[in-house]
């Protein structure tokens, strides 16, 4: 158990205890660098110099040109402008006992820094090969959606489930933004460099802080810049009328641009290295361009012109579709929106617009396939859009950890030939995630959610990360020097947690099946809903047809081989089964079971399988923080609690639907 | 179109419009009292003055030695304590061209004036008939679930559906109490003479009307006195720890008596005829005696000892379950919860504990069973209790006049034998009743539900009154003078409400099928919930088993001959077949219809129905207040696609489990 795993009475240290400078904190090492070379080296000399401090090391500082002089470091971290590295990126190499990080910006010498801390010990092993390192992705930004007030149903974080903001409190942003520096500092060890500072469902007083409350975004931009960070902010499409007292909002109207360019201009006078604006418009009651007849095109561009003098962008979220669909018509798609929305405008978007797409058709599920938008708008400039925050995938009660799913997002191949959906040469040039952060002691409710958070900026920087190895790195970090065992049963929870918690919910990529909030089974619950999210469960099947064939023609939105595969039911993949195809329950799987059978197994073995989860915890005790402990024994407790219930509805609900009994006998109500 | 409909410009005047007094106020009316008659004797005289001042008629004033010697009155109102009347009751007699109605003491002679007002002009008709009339229940009470401070999910009124509170507002009692004066005088007219003012789910704020806020209940004890009407509270069973800061509240703790004794005192110090106390106690997470191993007797004797000295009386209310209950649990019984838990207890309540019993075993629905409680208990004081708001009933946005089931209710014979649930020899020997009232223009949301607020004082008065008879009665209150055809309309659209609505929603008394809010169509809302309302639909059948024979043994807590009639298919109304027994989709009802066809044809014709309500509805144009006429259109709109909501969920369920065509050949989805 670690003395520093803890390393303040108000929040945990996550990924970032001072036990994970011990290495370099014992060590001497010169920070290289030229005057005037970038505000960030700043960052990193605190850095070196608060572990030297801590440990007993030493720092030296020199320009370039005296590197090594006065005494022989062990670590160098130097920014060489003319290195040739690219943006962000450095390059590492150990040679006569000394490690050398090189960089041409001060960025890369932050995520240098922080590479040597991941590396440990390792970083000074003579065996080090040399290796080279620029992220994939030149955004990777987190989306906040923080609300400054606290609304009556949803809270004060839409969807989050870590407590409230730790930007705002009591209607307004906090005084002490002391957390908020701590916050942009995990994010900038984990990759993140831009956060959007508020919901996207964006209320009234939200709206303010592009106006009379900017000063509240300079505060937190104050608070991110050192760690490399722009700051976002989401705005309302309707801003021109309820800010700016005009009687419209249409995106063509030149009063309109003239508004958005100045509430801009005046953004920028304030915060020159701002990022842009997120919008949510004309999905579900935001405001939109649809209300004049305009297009997404039309909606976007308004704001980017205001945004693009400034090196500014606006990210359009393609999370657009009828919340007002009617349960009985079963030709209307949901699944199908964001294509037909946004594909017939590729290439009419300006280049400072970036359409921001979810990863799957629906919202956030378990299990969808990928987006077919992501493969079908190459003028376009897009992102992938993740949700960190568990909304469907157990709010940060149920261990679920996420780089398992992102893994087969990011790396999915739209054609089949070996382009993915991230990475270089990918579809999506940057990779957005909703943020899983809150006031909690754990910042993310569950302490294991962290891995979460960590993943995804590792994953924006680099796609091709395995999980297995992501969550290791992350374990060295939060747990510095604990027991191997900790390693040991914290894979054993959290490799397969995806798979364990797929099997006790919604199966076959059936989707939803949540009860109100989205927490716990609810069968039925939107299946008469205006949501359009059904599953049309009879007594003799289930399934949604999305065939071109004799379905909604969903299918067809795909490229091949994707649009095929998915078209038979001969190919569709079991897992996506009911996403695809209405079946009868008798329908057999490729496993050759049924998919009632199925069903009834794998909520079965799920739910089984928490119990193993949360005696497997036990083994932790005393060997990790007892905080740490005792809040993930409450957790897993009901996760085994909550697991049990999904299992028993859903079994019971394909029970008195089908009428086939279980073979294995187990109990059906 | 009456000019004094709407009498003042902050609400409508209901059914005591200024010209409701004019046959009245045109006369000469002698009122006649002895000195420190009674504080109603005030009342009275200023009704009538004020009437007499607004139609030209005179006010006689005198003594009863000298009635009638200064000018012949056509009426005459005359307290004479010796008369020999039962309290509250008056005779009226017409005799020479006088109306006497005579009385033996002040409440009498305030019921006496507003029973002249209902006759109208037939008051003054040589052919009225002598008559006689005193209440069946001494006690005809209103629960206000109003609370001081605004709830965020359930608002100011819980259940209510006509805006906040009338009594309370922005976290007080109101400055101005004219409403609840004019609020007070409504109730008289309909025979109410008690109204506990707050939450029976008491929350922080509203329990300390009993202690610090004790002045609220005094103002509001003020403004409804000189109506005949005494205040009583709702209480928290933990008042003597959360306001006494005692360490218990163990009713046999002498402690905690003492302090309810004090308590107790100091609230008869401030309002001498305060009416006792309310209490919900271990129900629904309220706290109560159980948590010290007490029962319910011991928990109300408590209360009722500190209430006796006084004259003051404790409501206990019956409405206690389990709401954890686990959905696959077929044995465990909400319906038979009450019964289980009082009837055992029958005999051992002090003579000043009222056990409040809901009319039905579950909660307020379209069609229960009456419950069995009410005929199990001959030593214990009981009180029936209705419910005027509308929470399972449409919510005031659905015509739905509840006479029509209360009438049920109140003369169901529990033995067969004559003797009913209300009146003189009626079991529940107390009525009380949720009220439906808010700070709404309308004060009821629906206009056309004041009727229930009306009919439930009238009801509670003389149960035997006809729902008919009722309507005619309030509608000639409401609307005096209007054209003819507003009461035929108004009886197209009321009369059969209630079938209508039973015809949309849960079939055959099964209950619930509500989703979030109670409030429109969840089939398989509660189905796997905690709150122990089931019906177990399958692909085979539904229903509930709660026959003796193979079921929860529910249909045994009846006497004869309902024990034998309930436990049988043969002999079980159709109305309520599945709250007793869980039969195929292909039982064959009385009617000869199957259940699914019966659930097809109900949800076609019912829905249909409700459009010839709003169509009926559009005669009253201009026949009627324009206000209320397009208050009751747009909400006849908003009946009209909740039922076709209904319509299509219920109908569409049963066909996906039944997978039964509709040989009508109506849509199903």
């Amino acid at each position: 158990m670690s003395e520093n795993s803890v390393s303040t009475p108000g929040w945990h240290a996550a990924w970032l205890p001072d036990d994970a400078f011990a290495p370099l904190g014992r060590r001497v090492v010169a920070v290289v660098a030229g005057p005037g070379a970038g505000p960030l080296v700043a960052t990193v000399v605190r850095e070196v110099r608060t572990a030297a401090a801590r440990f007993g090391g030493r720092i030296l500082l020199a320009d370039a040109a005296s590197a090594g002089g006065e005494a022989r470091p062990d670590l160098v971290l130097a920014l060489e402008p003319g290195a040739g590295l690219p943006a962000e990126g450095y390059a590492v190499v150990r040679t006569d006992g000394t490690t050398r990080v090189t960089t041409s910006d001060d960025a890369g010498l932050l995520y240098g820094l922080f590479h040597v801390v991941r590396l440990g010990e390792g970083a000074f092993d003579d065996a080090l090969a040399p290796s080279r390192h620029a992220p994939a992705h030149a955004v990777r930004m987190l989306d906040h959606w923080d609300n400054v007030d606290v609304h009556d149903v949803m809270g004060q974080v839409e969807r989050g489930y870590a407590g409230g903001s730790i930007f705002y409190a009591e209607g307004a942003l906090r005084a002490d933004l002391t957390r908020v520096e701590a916050y942009a500092r995990l994010l900038a060890a984990s990759g993140v460099n831009r956060v959007a500072v508020n919901n996207v469902n964006v209320h009234r007083t939200e709206a303010r802080l592009l106006t009379d409350r900017l000063g509240d975004v300079v505060r937190l931009a104050d608070a991110f810049r050192p760690w490399g960070i722009r700051v976002h902010l989401a705005v309302s499409f309707a801003a021109p009328m309820t800010l700016g007292g005009l009687d419209t909002c249409d995106p063509l109207d030149p009063a309109v641009a003239a508004w958005w360019a100045e509430a801009t201009a005046r953004v920028y006078a304030a915060i020159p290295d701002f990022g842009g604006y997120v919008v949510k418009a004309d999905s579900e009651g935001q405001p939109g361009p649809f209300a004049y007849g305009r297009d997404h095109a039309d909606g976007a561009n308004v704001l980017a012109r205001a945004l693009s003098p400034h090196g500014g962008r606006v990210h359009w979220r393609a999370f657009v579709y009828n919340h007002h669909q009617d349960w009985r018509d079963r030709k209307t798609d949901r699944a199908r929106a964001a294509y037909d929305h946004f594909t017939p405008l590729d290439g009419k978007f300006d280049e400072n617009v970036v359409v921001q797409v979810k990863f799957g058709p629906l919202d956030f599920q378990v299990r969808e396939p990928v987006s077919p938008v992501l493969a079908a708008m190459p003028r376009t400039h897009l992102a992938l859009e993740l949700q960190v925050t568990q909304e469907y995938t157990g709010q940060q009660k149920h261990v679920y950890y996420l780089p398992e799913q992102w893994s087969e997002v990011l790396g999915w191949e739209p054609w089949g030939n070996g382009r993915t959906v991230a990475g270089r040469d990918g579809v999506a040039r940057d990779v957005v995630a909703v943020s899983n952060v809150g006031d909690d002691r754990f910042w993310t409710g569950h302490p294991l959610a962290q891995a979460n958070l960590y993943g995804f900026g590792r994953l924006a920087w680099d796609p091709t990360l395995s999980p297995s190895d992501l969550l290791d790195e992350w374990v060295g970090l939060t747990f510095p020097g604990a027991d191997p065992r900790v390693r040991d049963i914290l894979r054993d929870l959290m490799l397969g947690s995806r798979a364990t918690y797929e099997q006790y919910t919604a199966p076959l990529g059936v989707c939803f099946m949540v009860g109100p909030g989205h927490y716990g089974p609810g069968v039925d619950f939107y299946e008469y809903s205006p949501w359009g999210t059904y599953h049309f469960a009879d007594r003799d099947g289930i399934g949604v047809d999305r065939t071109r064939t004799a379905g909604t023609g969903y299918s067809g939105q795909y490229p091949e081989p994707w649009a095929t595969t998915y078209e038979s039911l001969d190919t569709c993949p079991d897992e996506l089964l009911l996403f695809f195809h209405h079946v009868p329950y008798t329908h057999v799987l490729r496993s050759g079971k049924t998919v009632v059978q199925h069903v009834y197994d794998t909520h079965t073995d799920g739910a089984a399988r928490t119990e193993v989860m949360a005696r497997r915890w036990e083994d932790a005790d005393r060997l990790v923080d007892a905080e740490l402990f005792e809040r993930v024994r409450e957790l897993l407790a009901e996760q085994v609690r909550s697991a049990g219930e999904w299992r028993d509805q859903v079994r019971t609900y394909f029970w008195r639907h089908s009428g086939v009994p279980d073979e294995r006998g187990g109990p059906l109500y």
